[in-house]
């Protein structure tokens, strides 16, 4: 049979150790796509740089635009990164040029993703993005494939392991953000700038990623309400740890009936849920399906080797010829992103507000969530310091938003609350 | 597009609900498979039985195997079970004839698959079988397409949710396992035979299945270890929480280097481990791969809507000509089943033994472990009634299995030693 020739384009860790497994385990590769599986072309910025792999038998372009153009490539690999520029213009005119597409990146998925997926199909060629999406867990393909007979009522999960691993040393060790982030950069599990990351943004685009398979809607990446990880301070964490919780960045995409919430933020979760069990690097991906009821994907969501696992799953599948619509219905079938805002939320929630310690603080306060209807469940007051600021901790019965945040209003007004009050919503699954 | 036509044999609970969501939910499924998904005919025993489904536009068969020769069938759902008779000749009739197949049937794959996959070769038809092996969690079609670019190392699960359920309530409640059997019988968690449960053969059935499908051999039921539940007691549960454990039924698929080494048997696992948290009717596998590391994927193992959910993704995959070989590789590419005995294993293990309770007694027992080159761990012997039994607990470091079980043929030959000892093997993963 015809081998299925691929390039790649950037020879980052990801792409070097893609490289390296096609090179020493094509026989397996090719027994598996029932076809050999060759590596034709690569291209990347340095030349020179040594990858441990022999990529001397490999064709090289200084120009990563150019293996779209190559006629004896089947199918480009993208792990380049970025929503424009050369990833956008390589991944657009490798389809156009007939090329099926492989890529690791999330950002041009949550971004271009509808104009790539009427792009495929015009040229009738396919795209895998597995590794766009909690690294080598294959839950693209759950969502797309596995669970294809069921409604999906809500898919949520630890999408970023630099901020679960962050929150996890946080726990651990009660340090600050900013000390266990230096030292995650130092690791290596977070990068120079890490924004994407503790920003929420990198979750956001595996979110609206996910949202859409999910819930059939064209990839709708501005409408994900983001926070990320930057205010969550060691006091919350162990004020959480007293309460049962553990604090998990979350991506939940629901469908509320008017239309599909999505939304990145800081989550309380019950410690001993497995959702809370997660810790460290790892990432987990719960769908909840109306046939096959909750499910739980788990497994390292970064690094070279489960980012080339998903790649190279992808890649057997095309060349097997095995395709899905890009977000599992075609584009036509796709409904317009029918977003309901997260001002619609009704939840329950943990606040903690920094309040001068003196007699009637507590009664101001109580009379604030009374006159907004919001109805507290618990309260600790733990640390005594006459006249001083100390952490005052409340946690609500199930409320809607509008009501915390209009209460959230006034606590501020109040002289006695100092600093800014810190809300964290809990979920309950 | 043509439709695609599927047939139903056996209208039990889950043949039902796959039936009762391909009418209920026919246009989203035909939008996933890109063309229409119909009901065409079903087949069961019981023509007048109220099923909660409206079939009268589907024919009729009395005799299953008639499907298999209807022209009208594009693909036949085989929801009968057993490994041989009905549907046995349905399955392969229906590939005879040209069909493919989707079944829910693990001892049928288990027994037969080299067989059928040959058999689906030189017909040229798919066989989906998602639903045999742990429910609705995507396992099949993650090992076999998701984890293709990996050797997989070792996979291991809780694959029987009713052992799991057993085991999880002995826990809670400290009651025996007749007992929480019978419960589980009246709640419909077990079977009124629960002789496949119990005793570890569905479990060994589908860690065959796994085996074959993550190492690349042909499927080797034969040589699977078995033990069932039966021998767990309370005492025993209760030992392992204070030693930080819990006890599963595992199924545990290893490459050892001398061949692939397949055992089903009660293990202690870390209470902590993501697999020690799996309780109830869940099921999980977690599987090892040299690029991807661990990844675990959990949900219900069992049950009308689980199986349904991986019996309509393998129709999906079918209806839109997404073909995988049986077991990932071509029949001829398969080794044969390269059998590690358990004999050869080596590991750490629990033992209970009931003992007189007088002195000289821990002498003599762990005379018999030094003889043998064995390394006690811990010990506890927590009871005390003198001249009675009381239960001495043991754990050991790593000891060959061989050693162990001398070690034990030496130990009931005490005086001492009351009873047959309980030996649990403990899994650190």
């Amino acid at each position: 049979m015809q081998p299925f020739r691929v390039a790649i384009a950037g020879l980052g860790t990801v792409g070097a150790e893609t490289a390296r497994i096609l090179m020493t385990e094509a026989e397996l590769l090719g027994a598996r796509a029932g076809r050999p599986v060759e590596l034709k072309a690569v291209s990347a910025r340095d030349r020179s740089r040594d990858r441990g792999v022999d990529l001397s038998g490999v064709e090289w372009e200084d120009d990563a635009a150019a293996l779209a153009a190559r006629d004896d490539v089947d199918c480009v690999l993208e792990l380049i990164g970025g929503s424009e520029g050369v990833a956008y213009d390589l991944v657009l005119g490798a389809i156009r040029s007939g090329k099926s597409v492989v890529t690791a990146n999330k950002a041009l998925i949550a971004h271009h993703g509808a104009e790539i997926a009427e792009l495929c199909e015009s040229h009738d060629v396919g795209l895998g993005y597995e590794a766009a999406v909690a690294g080598g867990i294959p839950i693209i393909k759950s969502v797309r494939e596995g669970f294809s007979g069921n409604r999906i009522g809500r898919i949520y999960g630890i999408l970023n392991g630099t901020c679960n691993y962050i929150m996890t040393v946080m726990r651990e060790t009660g340090r600050p953000f900013e000390d266990v982030l230096a030292d995650a950069q130092k690791l290596g599990y977070a990068e120079a700038d890490p924004s994407f990351d503790v920003d929420g943004i990198d979750a956001a685009h595996k979110l609206a990623i996910l949202s859409a398979l999910a819930f059939g809607h064209h990839v709708d990446f501005k409408n994900v309400h983001v926070e990320g990880i930057r205010h969550v301070s060691p006091l919350d964490i162990s004020f959480a740890e007293e309460l049962g919780y553990r604090i998990k960045l979350l991506g939940i995409a629901e469908e509320t009936g008017d239309g599909v919430q999505q939304r990145v933020h800081p989550c309380m979760v019950k410690a001993e849920t497995p959702i809370g069990q997660v810790e460290g690097v790892f990432n987990a991906v719960v769908a909840e399906g109306s046939a096959v009821g909750t499910t739980l994907s788990y497994g390292r969501g970064a690094g070279a080797g489960p980012t080339a696992s998903a790649v190279l799953a992808d890649v057997i599948d095309l060349a097997a010829c095995r395709r899905v619509p890009v977000f599992g219905l075609p584009s036509s079938k796709l409904s317009p992103g029918r977003t309901a805002p997260v001002t619609a939320l009704s939840g329950c929630y943990y606040l903690r507000l920094m309040v001068i310690d003196r007699p009637g603080v507590l009664a101001d306060v109580t009379a604030v969530f009374r006159d907004h209807g919001v109805s507290v469940e618990a309260m600790i007051q733990r640390a005594r310091n006459p006249d001083e600021a100390v952490p005052l901790v409340l946690t609500t019965h199930e409320t809607p938003e509008t009501a915390i945040r209009t209460s959230l209003e006034e606590l501020v007004k109040l002289d006695a609350v100092l600093e800014e009050p810190r809300l964290i919503r809990i979920e309950e699954f």
